[in-house]
């Protein structure tokens, strides 16, 4: 086992290089824009699905709508991305939403954040995971290996555990493995757009003939004719563009100095980049009349129209770049949620265990709960992108709104202070008091933001709630109690452990139990350990399981004793420990300021299957007995030779 | 859980309650019984399956040498059965193969026989099983229940389950349970035999054209002429219809008082019946003409031909009572197999925890292992029943072989007693000394016993190897080889515990580690337990993780250490347990002759699930030491409130 884990993880890594592991921009932009910009590949498809329903009850428009509802969104991200490059600059040491809204909104807003962003990241590995296995499943469409459709949930645990074992082994390493895919997918993904419009304004023949024997709608719609409400599901759908970008405001320590800067660059970036993409997609979708359908994804569907003839190997190249981003972006959550984890750890709302740094100085039991989580997910879900979506966009909104509802108030107070204390990354560079200005109008931008989504996140609570929306929903505040039970936990064991009214250390009175099952050289090192504690305090204990052999015992006794007392117990339904207890509780009472010492003889085999000759008993009483108070276990084991 | 096994197991029972869960002769038939005539339920089958690989060769009369192999089949039985009765007599306490091979030949050939068994029970449970669901699908045949086929693994395992709790709950209780199914099927069968014959005479018109489109072969047999081959890989199929002869000597002990009178009488029936039966069963399927199917078995076929018209309702009856009498006939291998197991466990050639009578008064561990055990066959052969066959009677032949083949010894070495030193039960009542006249018979019969088994074991391996005796051909020979090792374990653990040469207790000197995380409650009280030890020789141990932390613990340590010594190691590798380890190691080789006592802090939570919020450390310290020699582990519980 150990050498297997050695094997798939690599070997420790020394405390002292952890100010090494940092990402440059580049390497930066490859794992954390990976989730944003791959959502490119499905999220004009999720709005199209929306648009089938009217598409089905004969409107033979309805999906032309893609293309103002894709700039709406574009809209929302311009807003989103400049409000999170003033939370970068104003929390250099990483904000996510979870901090933000701690520090400004108060704990019980921080912790819904804090659960929302944990959901989110979990879904973020499930749709992308997801999402990625329909690229490839799609490519297979004609082939005969158009049956891997049907294994494709067993596709997706395959590549959950593959990416598992990669973050597993730190996050530098992944950064490396991750790079060269990220700018594939972006550069395979612009070719097909720059591409597909200049083949359709040279030739707007090449238009296909849709095929709509295949049609499917999004998840929980039916026929439907086209109004506000379907409108506002496709809008809702289309969001999904937005999940991920948050990701660098929460990991700017992760970045080379200087953090903020460069992290804000990233996000810059990496907007455009999503706009572009995302925008060119939909025209695409739109100008070539893509319906969505059940066995191949919208962007197959395009990129098999755009590159024919000479070019069509392109087309594996956009579907095998696409699948690689997709399975890739999962990695951001990766990256995210221990780290979000920890956080959370440190503060004592979950498990101290997770924020303990593994051996190769990553988080790594938060990335085996996300491991587990989102492929718990998948599995349920069938690994149907379109019916996760539903799921989705909950959480992201509703980490966006409490994030940008925290930098309101936080840019408030920054006003509302004398100009000495202010945030000194706030201001130019010059020596002039010039806060009064930018504090207004980032306060105004860091508002309209949290209006934008927090009006996005009732359409998506309203449109989705009855597709799956309500999981999220009820979800949400149960992490949150869980948390609070948690931090209760902690501080309560805290003040129960605290030396507050000790003073020094006492003596002890010893009472000395060895249950004996016969005797053997354990039995007499275990007998001689106890008189070395206690030379007057001594009782061998016997179960009586038969007659014969107890007097056995008895005769033998009279050599080996020692004048230790053995006292023999009855045991009408022959187990070992139900009498030994009621003894041990005997004792208790008669005794209660006395220390009973328990000393188990235990001989330990020299291999580790011999172990299963010999029963367990010993192992059953040292769990069963740490119940009982005033008790102390102590194990005398004797060393088998082969 | 506890209160699972109670509903599921019922109550303890006491140990003095022993001596009353004996069986009658009518409920000992059957249980005993029911393996042995629930084979008349497949062995007809198991004869035609071969012969139908002549059929196929266009031997139209290949199916009529049933009835000649049958009888042969039937005389093989006679010998069995008789010999038997003389070892029942013999071993009024039980005589297995195990037990009479390793009286007579020897240990060696006795844990072959042993083998032999246990092989055997695994398959009996496994082969009746898959044949009581072909009764149940067989039913389903035409009905809207025929895809149940596909299911039957399922069903398999479900009645493996089911017998499993009954047998867990006690043999009495199990024996109620399952009297009135055996003789249900024992009068049903009886019906189809005697009603299916007086309508053949009466109206030999009645005979069908058979079904050719389903008709299935045994496994691994293909399109061949009839030669004798054929014919005797006919009859080593058939043999199946012996196997659960044996069960009643290995049990005497659960008859009622006289054992072998009574199992010796319960045995003669059972032979009686088991012949009556079988050869009726094969008669009836050469009158009707019946070929073995894929989908449907030959008893089936048979009840749809005898019982038509009015009496229609019948063949459900004898479904089901053939479906209830082989789920149920598994029970044998319930008794026999953790009694065999627990035999083989007194003699230190199984793990002990075989030996020991759990809550309810049955060998619950070997109960256990045969249910886990024959439901992995049944998944690893689709619950196939021809499938299994090829592997069943090597392990039965094997052990009726060296039973018989004991015998023979027994017998040759009471002729050659003393008359007053001879076997009491084998004398007449007379005053006489007749004793020479009955060995000499006595081992004529046993002798005659041991060559047709050994004659029939020969014929099994050689036609069936390739197609799965070579599994039990090979596992017999490394079962024998892991008794052998483990009775080596045992023997020499006993000799390392041995007190030869020791003489009264030794005085201890100590040295006591108390690894310490910080400083509260719970270090406090093992502070005060590891001075209580040994007060001038305590060192506490702290792991530096973080500088500062160190730096606050050497301050406070001024006011709580009390004169202990604090040693504070380094772990670059944020280890706990690798720098505790070095330290001890270190501790060990400057004073060898020390015993070294870790006293390790533990707290207890008040609630199972707060478990899971703290470091399970010192749980995985407590193991690792365990490893050390010369290291004790004291565990000092803290327990928490709530």
């Amino acid at each position: 086992m150990a050498s297997l884990k050695r094997l798939l993880v690599g070997s420790p890594i020394r405390t002292a290089r952890l100010a090494h592991e940092r990402l440059t921009k580049k390497t930066a932009l490859a794992i954390f824009a990976s989730d944003a910009l791959s959502s490119t590949a499905y999220a004009t498809e999720q709005i199209l699905l929306v648009l089938a329903a009217a598409y089905l009850a004969r409107n033979a428009t309805s999906f032309a709508h893609v293309v103002p509802i894709s700039i709406a969104i574009s809209l929302l991200l311009v807003v989103v991305a400049i409000s999170y490059r003033q939370t970068i600059h104003a929390y250099p040491s990483g904000g996510g939403a979870f901090i933000v809204a701690k520090d400004n909104l108060g704990t019980l807003p921080g912790l819904v954040a804090g659960a929302s962003l944990l959901v989110d990241y979990i879904l973020t590995v499930s749709v992308s995971i997801a999402a990625g296995v329909e690229a490839i499943t799609s490519a297979m469409v004609g082939t005969r290996f158009a049956g891997l459709h049907n294994h494709r949930v067993w596709l997706c645990l395959f590549f959950i555990a593959f990416i598992t074992v990669a973050n597993l082994r730190g996050v530098r390493e992944a950064g490396a493995m991750f790079a060269a895919p990220s700018y594939a997918f972006i550069f395979s993904f612009l070719i097909l757009i720059v591409y597909g419009l200049v083949r359709y304004y040279l030739n707007p023949g090449i238009v296909p003939v849709p095929n709509d024997t295949d049609l499917k709608v999004a998840e929980g719609y039916h026929s439907q004719s086209l109004n506000l409400f379907l409108l506002l599901g496709a809008f809702a759908n289309g969001c999904a563009a937005l999940t991920g970008i948050e990701a660098i405001s929460n990991g700017v320590q992760a970045f080379k100095q200087p953090e903020s800067k460069n992290a804000a660059t990233t996000l810059s970036w990496m907007a455009t980049l999503l706009i572009v993409m995302f925008m060119g997609a939909s025209v695409l979708a739109y100008v070539f009349n893509v319906h969505p359908l059940e066995h191949e994804t919208v962007i197959s569907q395009i990129a098999r129209v755009v590159f024919t003839g000479p070019m069509s190997w392109f087309y594996y190249v956009v579907q095998a770049t696409t699948a690689a981003i997709l399975i890739l972006a999962a990695n951001t959550s990766f990256a995210g949620f221990p780290r979000l984890a920890s956080l959370l750890a440190r503060d004592r709302f979950l498990p101290r265990q997770l924020a303990n740094l593994g051996d190769r100085l990553v988080f790594s039991n938060g990335i085996i709960l996300l491991a587990i989580f989102s492929g718990f997910l998948v599995w349920a879900f069938s690994g149907d992108t379109s019916r996760l979506i539903p799921l989705y966009a909950v959480g992201v909104f509703l980490s966006f709104t409490l994030s940008q509802a925290g930098m309101v108030i936080h840019w408030w107070r920054e006003g509302r202070m004398p100009p000495s204390s202010g945030n000194v990354k706030a201001h130019s560079g010059s020596g002039t008091p010039l806060r009064k200005a930018p504090w207004r109008r980032y306060l105004l931008i860091n508002g309209i933001g949290a209006l934008a989504t927090f009006v996005v996140l009732m359409i998506f609570i309203v449109t989705k709630f009855i597709h799956g929306a309500w999981i999220v929903v009820v979800l949400i505040p149960l992490l949150v109690l869980m948390f609070l039970r948690i931090h209760r936990h902690y501080v309560d064991v805290a003040q129960q452990l605290s030396t507050e009214g000790l003073v020094g250390l006492r003596p002890i009175h010893h009472e000395v139990i060895v249950p004996i099952s016969g005797i053997h050289r354990g039995v007499i090192a275990a007998l001689e350990y106890a008189k070395s504690i206690a030379p007057h305090h001594v009782t061998a204990v016997y179960v009586n399981l038969d007659d014969e052999a107890t007097q056995k015992l008895r005769e033998k006794w009279q050599q080996w004793g020692s004048g230790v007392n053995l006292v023999v117990v009855a045991s009408p339904y022959r187990s070992l420990a139900r009498p030994l207890f009621n003894y041990v509780d005997r004792v208790r009472r008669s005794s209660p300021n006395v220390i009973i010492t328990i000393v188990l003889p235990e001989f330990v085999p020299a291999r580790w299957w011999q172990n299963l000759l010999h029963n367990q008993n010993t192992l059953f009483l040292k769990g069963a007995l740490l119940f009982k108070k005033g008790v102390v276990v102590t194990n005398v084991p004797y060393h088998l030779e082969h």
